[in-house]
């Protein structure tokens, strides 16, 4: 079974070690935009040889990992190069554009979207760690338009590498997934942000951040390359959260001005709620 | 050595269990509020004995780790009923008050101020942890106030349950906390706050997900009870920060409006910057 990643960092990379390790006849090929990526990747045996788009028509699954905006150019021309029988996945963050961009595509049937909710803040061809989507769930969209055994195979790569499966519109996903992963990137490189402003003269007070601060400005650490176009695409869902946000925390603000701090008590203990939540996710 | 630990939760509760573990011969005594949170820290073996304020007068030592606003009721009570030779130390996130209401107390100089900075989103005895101090800062304050010899007491534990010590006045920490620890938190309950709004008639949206939110938003399981008084007490800096951190939100909003996503990227580069500042805290 010819593999093909288009995109060799974290996602395409962690995919590609698992493909290894649950199909041990099939061979993995990689195509990047880096040379050096494509080395590395080589060198840490994430993939097994470095490819090209003119291979392409061997392909049985070619697995498109890259930054959406270069995506939705890329994606019609891996299905125009591709053989009838192979399988598209793309990957990205953002769902809506790719499946209008591909709709009318000859080989629609061909592809199939999907988000692999999972990741680290880190990037690129070391980033890929085996066993990253135990127990995670990916998004699929539209598969009612992905030929059925196309649908098939890819559930059953899914399935092995450990993953839950959940269906979704795409405008659906793209509106829920701006509150619960876009605008989190967002409030984490704001507040990396502001504390790097105010304390960028006095460096050695970051002693004084502990494992609360690191938690919420991880996500700062991302790669914009990779988030500028996601927040490009759902640019409009992400204005919606993002003005939620700040209206919230203008209230916050407000009731401390006022000293009214057993509404802010209470806003705290409403928010407790996300333990709840959370232990859903886990 | 008869150490007496007033509120028996995540960092009373931690101190107390490293006091055990590095200090045989001390007896621990537990005193709180609840007296169903004592029985369990009874039981988990946090504290040897469960005691009273009657009992001060017989405490080497006594760790005051309750809310800040209570804090300020009790540290003077307990700094009455304790002996001349005994060593009060408060563990509180803000520290300007309590060393102005301390200030002319006849006893100041039996009282050390301290912040360390550690812990978890958890509370009661159950959150304690041994060896929860290890690599951290402890942030000391106005240490010149507090008697030669009990500063050295206070160093020695400190320093054998693996904590780094620094020097502030209680005015810069409480403003730098604010910026370090402080807006973290509300910018976690904020965001566990959006996305329950939003989202809370598709509860299962939350499979979506993933890591990243989760660690954006996991401050948000913080107590109330603990964080009210340490907002109250620290209003002014608060403000200031948050007035900040909106300021940049709303930025980074327009930028999308305007479509400016070569600056967004910029802005999120830049932010990366606080790898190096995470680097140095790990």
């Amino acid at each position: 079974m010819n593999v093909f990643v288009i995109g060799i960092g974290l996602i395409g990379g962690s995919l590609s070690l698992d493909i290894q390790e649950k199909y041990p006849e099939a061979i993995l090929y990689g195509i990047d935009a880096s040379e050096a990526h494509l080395e590395e990747a080589l060198k840490l045996g994430v993939i097994h040889h470095k490819s090209t788009f003119d291979a392409l028509g061997k392909a049985a699954i070619v697995i498109v990992s890259i930054p959406v905006d270069v995506q939705i150019e890329i994606i019609p021309k891996v299905l125009d190069a591709i053989n009838d029988h192979a399988l598209v996945i793309d990957v990205g963050s953002t769902k809506e554009l790719i499946c209008t961009v591909i709709d009318n595509h000859p080989r629609r049937r061909n592809f199939l979207a999907t988000h692999p909710i999972a990741g680290t803040e880190f990037s690129g061809p070391k980033a890929a760690i085996k066993g990253l989507f135990v127990d995670k769930t990916n998004i699929i969209c539209e598969v009612e338009k992905t030929a059925f055994k196309l649908q098939e195979k890819a559930l059953e790569i899914f399935s092995k590498i450990g993953m839950r499966i959940r269906y979704m519109d795409s405008k659906s996903h793209d509106k829920h997934i701006a509150y619960v992963s876009h605008l989190s990137h967002i409030s984490s490189f704001m507040l990396g942000k502001t504390v790097i402003n105010k304390e960028k003269n006095e460096r050695d007070i970051f002693d004084m951040a502990g494992s609360g601060f690191e938690s919420t400005v991880r996500l700062a650490k991302s790669s914009p390359a990779m988030w500028t176009p996601i927040f490009e695409q759902n640019k409009e869902n992400i204005i919606e959260t993002l003005e939620e946000y700040i209206n919230n925390l203008q209230q916050f603000k407000k009731l401390m001005e006022q000293d009214n701090f057993s509404e802010i008590y209470n806003e705290m203990e409403n928010a407790n709620y996300i333990k709840q939540i959370l232990n859903g996710i886990k």
